[in-house]
């Protein structure tokens, strides 16, 4: 069990979390990973599901916020216009966004003959991140097979968090940065529902990092532009309409800005959002469908739920991440080691 | 009664009209104008309401689209942020828009008396158009009591169109301008359903309107760089989400595009959306409510009804209005007149 | 002499302050107030000017950001359309913002009696929060002459922050809010240049704000939906295109979700941002015009710049604004009482 | 040499056409195709490139307009971040715009070994339309070696329109659609300047086409619900900021809407603007550089040349399209030969 920022005391905001303290404490999210570790080449795919079945037949609700859109991220412009999504959520490196592309289309096809026959064709959803300090990024190590085995790994429950999947070359305010993940739980209308967030981390100037305390951990590293970047997947099961779930996914850019990130130009910071409580099923035959939408007065408990679980996912991929060397011997602290020297 | 563009044989599209052709067809959606003739002074201002009742307790979805943004209308970034309306829409020249928003704010707080006291302020929703050629617009003529007579006369059925309230002074690929309205029937779900436009024309160069059949008209008016502007007023009973009525109120740019204009630099081109199927209680006290939500798949007949019905109410404005002599005695030819002179 | 944040030993960030460490450290740039008490009304006007000449005809560079568009400001569709301000900009409370926009166009119109004549009419700028809690708000209060006031008392040089002007009725946090302001000196081409920021401050839930160090000062308030707002004007001497400036102005987001604000749903959150080293002459005949764009790489800085002046400006308007009394003896503590009793 | 619309006596505007009537007009500006046809694969490659030297070094200004987001390019998140391109445009069909990204990046890195290492990533720009009815898109039959061929293939000069490239297997308002493109000439500042656009067309339900003359051309084909899209390809000389490129780009979809079209639902409608005129060095080591803007006031004559290039690239898409029959057999007539026909 890797560590998290509550082991170390750190607690981000007020709300409970979930069961998990994980994106899957959303009933039916599944995340999945596929590590590639070979000499220089440190790199890998992450995969979001919202549910387990066919995502084209039924997709579920979803918006984006481009916080600061130095990014190469695909699948963003249809997600906003017609509000869904229709395949997993792969996350890798930038270089290697084309080949996941590729080969979430080859998926849907499988599942889906009737694709570019007799009905509309797929959007695929990729987000990523320059890894390029630790992993031989013009290597383009990614490959078709890679996104299947992140795909074949993807379940409920625990989610590898730190130096994993997407996750294995990523920095983050100099420290080694990765996979995280937190959850809030929310009361609504005498039930449980959940909003969950995962995070490649891999944004942030050397020294910068505020944690919630004061305390400004210090890597020791050398300070340099900020080239990175923060994917941000944001899972709620609280129904609502688009428009509200993208003012939902707009806070994540919050949580990110209160660990002292001010979203720097090279900084590719984007959140994808979804809500397994709108489903749309892509062969329905009626005119309209039935659906709930949340009173905008509650709304702002989804803004505090996402950007706490934003900046705690960030610190949980911190605080798991260990000490890391890559390319070329280029090594990061780990920001855990750091907290324990703290005492 | 008015002409129209059909009592020349001009029809836009090929879709069913509501039965008075006018957003009023939409149940429930009323107009009012109060025009003001005195001297130089050509202008007045146009009142929309989507519902009889209190538009503040009782919201309707609402969104916009800026076509083109040299223009000065209020209230539009809340609506599309909080996806209502909670005012009647008010339509006037440009520079009455801050008294038409003072009026608009003392009716709502003798309304409500808990705005701005124990309940939120209100968001005032007002659009305009330049009539200055054919007006005193310095001369702020438009009074909170103009505002107060113009929602007095809202009423549902008939509207009065073309140099009638905020009409009065517009001027539109050279010919008068002035109020236009045109509508669409849908079935849906085994009923009928309505989508309804209202416009503002006061746009467009001399020699680009382009008639459905190909026709050019020439007003035989100089050429002048385009610093109108066009407001529209979309309105639908049928219930959507909100996202999709902003998609389907973008398509009011298509219906000014059809005509042959470009969306000019000094042209504010602004429509606004409603749908009365979709109301908000500002007291609702549950965390969720139930609402129902167009299949997509049949978006396509209400993005044809948005397109024509805009295309038809401008040419129902230009055959609408009267030939104008306006401020200085500068005129205005009538679009009627030459359709009548070509036979 | 008011206080500020540093009085206290409170510092955001990193970089070098201005002389004044206020938005007049930009060159040219004008504040002034007029603030209104009068039994239950206690509101104002606040004026901030890019520069001292006519803004009409020597237009200055602008853009916009909604952080959240829960606000009823006037002008900014045109704002981020055109890219450019031709007024000065108005803070106030929500329901004056019709008679701050009229006295804007009759000053305009006085200035440049081609207006709505042979020239385009004019593009009034006027941002608001709601200060209900401590002023009589269905007053009305605000008159053209009280705009007047505020912008006859314009002047370089030191700006009144706290219990003024537009700030004299609002609560941030569930202390006392009001006008803050705060800037940053940035060295490029060898040169200085500046960029200061000034807040009407009006948000933030109680027991969420959180200092610089970590601690979360407690009004003993009455924790209450965040019904409140913030504007933020945001001026600069940096020449740069209008797409950099909006990212710029961007940033200002970054820094009131530092302080642990979420950007709350009935929170009008809304920036401004404008610069003088680009001015667009309204007369200009020529078809180009030179100007100077920021290499981008530089543009951290900016971001960097923008984040601290916005939280510091926030800071400063908390410590500035003393304990105050307002409608029907409503109480509001002072940041400055709660840090002086902190020691 | 394939036939335009000129050829049939139709014209679109009033503006004077370039040289060639091309995006080519626009100097420095090449194009390449790469046609796949191979049993029931008809689909294909094309590539503009904005000049002949090494793009991710002297990026090019640019901006994109979502007219209508059922679609699935790449890279536009950054464009309008950042508002430069730095790789070539490619077009292809929907299921193959993975595969052309990672060709565009291996061709990047290429030429620049420092990307990914000591300098940033590469954002590849590729737009698609669905060819499914007439091509085995399932097939993914487009290969990097196919993209190496039709960047191989750009030159400057003659473009070749019609069933090319990725224009094989596209299908507009029922004919047979693919690759057009027209040219408008501009004199400013004593200068003559150009306006090109390239469309690949392959949107626009049957019996919906409207020529400029008002005939409506009917392919007797069954009409089928818009489940096609276009791509637009808008180049100029004309220097200006990135906010007047994104207005002018804009105007794409009023040339769209004029040929009958609504922006259907299923329709990814798109355009990619960029312009020559501003160029920006990867490796500029100065804080500032001096750029072009235009005098607003003259934006119209761009506003006016996107749209009828818009609409006559398109009508010379359908002009220079032969009559084809593609997967299982199916067919598309020409609109050549209906003009003919109409003698």
């Amino acid at each position: 069990m890797s560590m998290a920022a509550r082991n170390f005391g750190i607690v981000c905001g007020i709300l409970p979390t979930g069961e998990m303290n994980a994106i899957t404490d959303v009933p039916g999210v599944r995340v999945g990973h596929h590590t590639i570790r070979d000499g220089d080449v440190n790199t890998g795919v992450t995969a979001i599901l919202p549910h387990g079945g066919n995502l084209f037949r039924k997709k579920v609700l979803a918006a984006s916020e481009v916080v600061n859109g130095f990014g190469k991220s695909a699948g963003l412009v249809q997600l906003d216009e017609i509000g869904t999504i229709e395949t997993p959520i792969l996350l890798t490196n930038t270089l290697s966004v084309g080949t996941c592309v590729t080969a979430l289309v080859r998926e849907a096809i499988a599942a889906n003959p009737d694709i570019g026959r007799t009905t509309s064709t797929v959007n695929a959803v990729v987000g990523e991140c320059n890894d390029g300090p630790l992993n031989d990024i013009q290597a383009l190590a990614v490959t078709e097979e890679h996104v299947r085995l992140a795909l074949a790994d993807a379940h409920e429950g625990d989610v590898a968090e730190g130096n994993v999947g997407a996750g294995t070359g990523m920095t983050c305010f100099g420290f080694k940065g990765g996979i995280g993940t937190s959850s809030r739980r929310l009361a609504l209308d005498g039930q449980d529902f959940h909003l969950g967030v995962l995070v490649l981390s891999n944004f942030g100037r050397v020294g910068d990092l505020v944690l919630p305390d004061g305390r400004r951990p210090d890597p020791r590293a050398r300070n340099e532009a900020e080239k990175g970047s923060i994917m941000v997947v944001l899972a709620t099961d609280v129904p609502m309409e688009h428009r509200q779930l993208k003012r939902v996914t707009r806070r994540c850019g919050a949580g990110i800005a209160r660990l002292g990130a001010f979203w720097g130009h090279g900084s590719g910071d984007i959140a994808i959002g979804f809500t397994t409580g709108v489903t749309i099923d892509h062969d329905d035959s009626k005119d309209f469908f039935p659906m709930t939408a949340l009173n905008e007065d509650r709304i702002d408990m989804l803004f505090r739920a996402a950007t706490e679980a934003t900046q705690e996912a960030i610190l949980n991929s911190l605080c798991a991440a260990e000490a890391f060397r890559g390319r070329g011997g280029t090594k990061r602290a780990s920001l855990a080691d750091w907290l324990r020297q703290q005492g």
